[in-house]
């Protein structure tokens, strides 16, 4: 059964003490539902970490979504890409016909500082919270002379100019190459404006089978993998190994090659991240990330547009949220409803989530799905 | 495609603070590993409320269950149950061949006391936490005349009298009428023996297609529902309406009446949620349940046993956990392996658990399934 998504919906991303999760979960959920041009659904998978015990219900009564089977999610920052998948899956194995995927975060009511170390975590117990991994995989690309701190902070500087036409993300400027290599340390070398935020939001999609409608947004692929306890002899950074071979699996399901695709949605909680996907995904060879982010050549109006929406960088990171937010902006994409932003004749988008740590206890998940009009 | 459970496991339960997460999960996987006769899955699914991100990821690693997808659900009381119905989901759909349902809990290392009430739970914050809010349903059926203290009293005396032939409950002996109703007052009418505990454990299961092995029970079927928002002015007390929904729902796809169910485990977490369960799924008839219980025709050796293994009440309820120690104990009542407390000749087994509070904030889930041999 070929499994469409029919609407999508998000609300705005940002610190927002003002609202509740339920209540960023309504307006997600809504935009989706009206986008969809339905107000029911058979079943609804929730994506949320740091949620309350069903997070997302309140919402749910409020809309009148009652009665149906609901199963929340978590796979750390994947787990709103993990509800997209077991929605898209419910309907490809004929459980339901119309499924609701929602994620929501309201993170600034759990947290007012930096991310605690989760206490059983061994490597937060180190000091090794997911800003000091991804600047030790920073600062071997470094040392291998496999990045430079300029092609770094490229990262942020393209993926904030792609979020100033990104009415709903949480950080609205451009900013410099100076900006960013000049704003303060996080993680050496990771500097602030190289990492994503605390944020609060809601992203939602309606997922059935494919009607041949001529909005429709077909899922051609989505693939769920864990990852294999990282090693630091491993040939490659920690992370590379786990999308490389999810993103391999998604493209196979697909029928597809990286060339088929037009823009990419990726996980870019740190700059790094998005340098070390672009490799794993096969957009460029080891080493030769952060030359393809210096040259433009990943901007919007370039070869292969990756983060149009402006990524985490700019729209921010609601962990459950967030790949139902990267799916929402494929979809706009495919349609061509991007606005400002907008990758002209989109036909197709790659989209992938990493979530987790190093080791098992904070999880290690990745979830690639290809979707294409 | 028919699905059998082939192996389940489980830790022992209790406060185990000299236990991990991890290492109660992994003693539930390898159990049910071994009682399957296999050391591989191709995809696993978690049920935990309070543990951290990819909770079982760490145990998973240990026995070297890695690359396969891992999904963590949240279900509130029924997260295990959750997890068990995916896991049969996955089978049946033809997603998987061999999937693991795991449960897992560490609530010592999470509450030192009571369980605070949720921040954002209208009815926590009003003092209504779990054991209250089964208060005020105990207190309605005082009330009506549908059930004396004795009769609620009459629960716990049975269940922690099946949970001495239980070596793995957190509760070994067996309490007097006179002992329950004279405990310490948790919420009027509700006495501490008539409240389950915070409990530490794990349970697993292995799924599969049915092979027409001897050994293997059969998942006939597995609902899962979440409710309404409950009203004050509802013709039944909280709860009942998605039990009996959702245990009608169970019996249809598995094409049986309850006269063909040889046993019950079902989520006793207080006393009156026995009795209301044993209403709500046709056992009894309202108002009727309390003498039921109290008759004698509940216990092992009587007509239609629930809650051989001691329930809730004698095995203690580690949430995550709770709905595979559910569906272990059916699994091993079905194989005549239960020891002391087996039911003699049972076939047939009916497992429920409900999840979840009045409103939307804090869930409401519940899953029935029907295993048979």
């Amino acid at each position: 059964m070929t499994v469409a998504v029919h609407g999508v919906g998000t609300s705005r991303f940002g610190r927002q003490l003002d609202r509740s999760a339920a209540s960023l979960a309504c307006e997600a959920i809504v935009e989706a539902l009206e986008d969809a041009g339905t107000r029911e659904v058979d079943a609804v998978w929730v994506g949320s970490v740091y949620g309350e015990m069903g997070v997302a219900q309140r919402a749910l009564h409020r809309l009148g979504i009652t009665g149906v089977p609901i199963i929340r999610v978590e796979n750390a920052c994947a787990s709103g890409s993990t509800a997209f998948h077991e929605a898209r899956e419910a309907v490809r194995t004929g459980r339901y016909e119309r499924v609701l995927a929602v994620g929501v975060e309201h993170m600034t009511s759990r947290f007012t500082g930096p991310i605690d170390p989760e206490p059983l975590d061994p490597e937060g117990r180190a000091g090794l919270a997911l800003p000091a991994l991804y600047a030790l995989a920073a600062s071997r690309y470094l040392s291998e002379g496999a990045v430079t701190e300029e092609q770094l902070a490229a990262v942020a500087v393209k993926n904030r100019r792609h979020g100033v036409s990104n009415p709903r993300a949480q950080h609205a400027g451009e900013v410099t190459l100076d900006e960013v290599l000049s704003s303060r340390l996080v993680a050496d070398p990771l500097t602030r404006l190289q990492c994503t935020s605390i944020t609060d939001g809601a992203a939602a999609a309606v997922l059935g089978p494919a009607r041949g409608d001529t909005r429709e947004v077909v899922v051609e692929s989505s693939v769920l993998r864990s990852g294999a306890l990282w090693d630091y002899r491993s040939e490659h950074v920690w992370g590379y190994d786990i999308v490389a071979e999810t993103a391999a699996a998604a493209r196979e399901q697909a029928g597809i090659e990286l060339a088929d695709v037009d823009l990419l949605e990726v996980h870019d909680a740190f700059t790094i991240g998005e340098i070390v996907t672009t490799e794993a995904v096969g957009l460029a060879a080891h080493g030769e990330g952060g030359a393809l982010a210096a040259s433009g050549e990943t901007a919007i109006g370039g070869r292969i547009p990756v983060n149009p929406s402006g990524g985490l960088l700019s729209r921010g990171h609601p962990l459950g949220a967030t790949g139902l937010a990267q799916v929402a902006e494929a979809v706009w994409q495919l349609r061509g409803e991007a606005g400002g932003r907008q990758v002209e004749g989109a036909r197709r988008a790659l989209v992938e989530t990493m979530g987790g740590g190093v080791s098992g206890i904070d999880g290690n998940a990745c979830v690639v799905a290809v979707l294409a009009r």
